[in-house]
């Protein structure tokens, strides 16, 4: 569709190099809905269709994406002042589709190809081998993923560890060092306080939350909370679905699918606010950058400090509780009627060390996510052989959570995320919780008596300033530098610490 | 994607263009989901974005049908010993593909734009129109729209009237000869059927229709009945819209969008049986043919058939209700608790004489086809100025239905077809029932008492033989042909008119 002859000028090759990445985010936009349809309505029987579907525009793109005709735009405009401004759009495009398509034509198409049709088979044997607690089934597609993975990350690693090269897909920028640095700042910190929380007297009245919740007025209330927090319903919608997720079809149409359980408030709930917290970022994105990196955001980290710190910070907060758990005693008047807010809102504050890092509490996920980070880093490196990963998950749980799993099941096997290939994605977690801590206490300062804006049901003065701070910046910025601009100061462990200690402190009794 | 050296064998050749057809579909139902998501569950926001999306999708496939390899691989095919026997799915497929092609081909891309262009004001424009009963507004759009219509009919008439160019886009082989002579003989039949209904002394309790159907228990029972009439809800599903549609988006995934009415039984429940009409033959199509001409529907007369013939003769039959009436008796216990099986079969019957067509019943919808038939072929063979529309069409009711609109809304704006720049379409709906009758009474030779088998609730025996001589042949044969062999005579209609006074002469005591 663009025109073949070499144009002259920067401007020219700015602009066809701009239609080119909105045709391409429009075409990825048509596989975003056919993916949320597979997650939400589609019959049974579309499932063949469907992945033929996607497979077709996934072709489709990456023939696209690897056309020597971007190449020569992107060194055209390279050797340009257009981009001598780093933080102007133009440099920031161009050097974000720079690294996509370094990425994706340094990797030679056959390895991408034995990627892909690797994964669909791990993913599969994954799920087999998660529900029989096996495995030996996972462990060859395992021993293959990895093997693949550090493959392609020696293809653009240009020197660096192999594993940055795989985080660098998920959080442009981190480097490992970084990360353990970070990492291993907070560690010690939250054991501990996890720690003096399992020897605190007081108690949550955790069942609270597991009564009786009609899944219907679950709904009625989680998309009451979601409109008055700042979620359009005019250009968006929530559905049901088995594992939540945001959709953003495109500017406009950003959809939210969650799940519900009639015996747990808190799986259905939290859920909403944290995927609300996603959407926000995506609606606050700038409609004028559509289809260009400038208006995407800015890393999964970065996505992650958005949901967290809705679900979390705000979205457990007393002040929080002190606007909505009135409405909520109306919505399920027969269920909490005798229930006090304080009460309520120490059973949303519930810690308890466990197995699983979905259902891990404020405090204890991070510490899945240490493991996780440990023993990923570890086999991409070469310094952990997938077949020993039981051994290790085991041994790096009692030693982080102080408990070992029973199987593999509830241990090894539990993310779908290393059958499905992703190696450096879990990091992105972590990362969200500190960026999300940090970006908090600034907002606080800055907007003000934050407290007094929830219980009054104000959240409009929270949302404006991460409009202002994150959102609106898409890809301007790294995630780093995105923090330090946003809060003068680089990443750290520090506020996510004072902030956990501060509400769970007061709630236990510390 | 294609190979781009020569095959040398018909074998190569066919390969490559079955390869190339499948890919088109698969693309072409991405566009499909895109439509059905727009129509169902899309946020308004969305709106712009999904319009260019479709325009991506659709200038994709635009590129790719008219991508002279195409023509290279048909001009080799058609030469060649492979196609030899017409009935082969090598012949058909590449006949068909061929007509697609020079279609696309001799409509300079020019034309074609400014009519895609054209199109979309023109529907806003119809519709404000519509609102308004201001048929000014719409005049230009009209006027503008027949003359582009006429422009691409002249490209690819190839000797033909220019109407008949355009009725065999949605009637492939059709012509405006037959099409003349079968509604001129159908005509004067169905008016003395209606008259003779109208003067007599026996009506309906019709008002038992628009009592109290809560829409919730419309849905069960709709989708309880679609159910047991076939429909596979593993490879389909039925969600609500404005206007009711099937959209196919792939094999194994066949959707019904359909409204609903509190006040009004008939609406949504007869709109759920045309549309599980029109399902069966999607789920009924041959899906190691899909993504080829011989894997799709043989025309939209065709289709209209398998609708209208669930919809009115099984769905409106005495015998159907024998089978349902007690569940409907169930699930609307308190509005159906007084009513007779006879009423209600009655009352499914009720023949009254109308300005709408959609809304019409099945013995003078027919003549509200006419109608339009009439009109858009004097407009596109130019014996008709579309300014003067409004007054042709109030003298066509009066001389057809025996009854003139109170205005143009109920008149000549009432639907969106022209709006939308298709002429040519409104035939294939009675082309539909005379199908859908002349099928019907063939069956009930072939397979036996149908009535015996409805009132049992035994649907598979009707549809096992619409499966053997309709769906699975694809667009093996044109319609006319199709009907000949499975009913062993040329479309005529008699057995429409036989059916109509067998039933409505016993109702209505003729």
């Amino acid at each position: 569709m663009a025109a073949m002859q070499k144009p002259r000028k920067p401007e020219e090759m700015y602009t066809e190099l701009v239609r080119w990445a909105r045709d391409q985010t429009l075409l990825a936009s048509c596989s975003e809905l056919l993916s949320w349809d597979e997650e939400t309505y589609m019959p049974r029987g579309g499932v063949a269709h469907r992945g033929n579907q996607l497979a077709l525009i996934a072709g489709l793109l990456h023939e696209r994406i690897t056309s020597p005709r971007i190449g020569d735009l992107l060194a055209g405009l390279e050797a340009s002042d257009l981009v001598r401004d780093p933080a102007s759009p133009e440099a920031v495009n161009v050097r974000q589709i720079r690294r996509l398509y370094d990425r994706k034509t340094k990797v030679p198409r056959d390895l991408l190809q034995e990627i892909v049709r690797t994964t669909a088979f791990a993913q599969q044997e994954w799920g087999a081998a998660y529900h029989d607690a096996d495995f030996a089934r996972f462990r060859p597609w395992l021993e293959k993923l990895v093997t693949l993975r550090r493959k392609e990350a020696q293809c653009h690693a240009a020197g660096r560890p192999l594993y940055d090269a795989l985080l660098d897909i998920y959080e442009a920028g981190a480097c490992s060092a970084d990360v353990t640095a970070l990492f291993g700042a907070l560690r010690p910190e939250v054991a501990s306080l996890a720690n003096e929380i399992s020897a605190a007297r007081r108690k949550p009245k955790a069942g609270i939350f597991r009564r009786d919740f009609p899944v219907d007025r679950q709904r009625v209330f989680g998309e009451a909370v979601a409109t008055e927090v700042g979620f359009d319903f005019k250009r968006g919608r929530i559905d049901t679905t088995i594992h939540p997720f945001v959709a953003s079809i495109g500017p406009g149409d950003c959809r939210i699918a969650t799940r519900y359980a009639a015996d747990n408030f808190g799986m259905g709930f939290f859920a909403i606010l944290h995927e609300v917290g996603h959407a926000l970022y995506e609606q606050g994105l700038d409609p004028e950058q559509y289809g260009t990196p400038m208006g995407e955001p800015a890393s999964l980290g970065v996505h992650e400090s958005q949901s967290r710190l809705w679900e979390n910070t705000v979205g457990r907060s007393l002040a929080f509780w002190r606007h909505f758990f009135p409405l909520a005693r109306e919505v399920f008047h027969e269920t909490l009627h005798d229930v006090s807010l304080e009460d309520f809102h120490f059973a949303a504050n519930a810690v308890a060390p466990g197995h699983n890092r979905s259902q891990a509490d404020e405090v204890t996920y991070n510490l899945h996510v240490l493991v996780r980070f440990e023993l990923e880093s570890a086999m991409i490196a070469g310094d952990l052989a997938p077949a020993d990963l039981p051994g290790a998950w085991n041994e790096a749980c009692a030693r982080c959570l102080g408990i070992v799993p029973p199987d593999d099941r509830e241990g090894c096997l539990q993310d779908g995320h290393w059958g499905s290939g992703m190696f450096g994605y879990f990091p992105t977690y972590t990362l969200g919780n500190i960026y999300a801590a940090q970006l908090f206490a600034k907002a606080s300062e800055e907007v003000g008596d934050l407290d007094g804006a929830f219980t009054r049901g104000e959240f409009a003065g929270l949302v404006e300033w991460l409009r202002d701070k994150v959102h609106r910046h898409g890809q301007r910025y790294r995630a780093g530098e995105l923090i330090e601009r946003a809060t003068g100061a680089p990443p750290s462990h520090r506020p996510l610490i004072e902030q956990l200690r501060r509400k769970y402190g007061e709630l236990y009794g510390l």
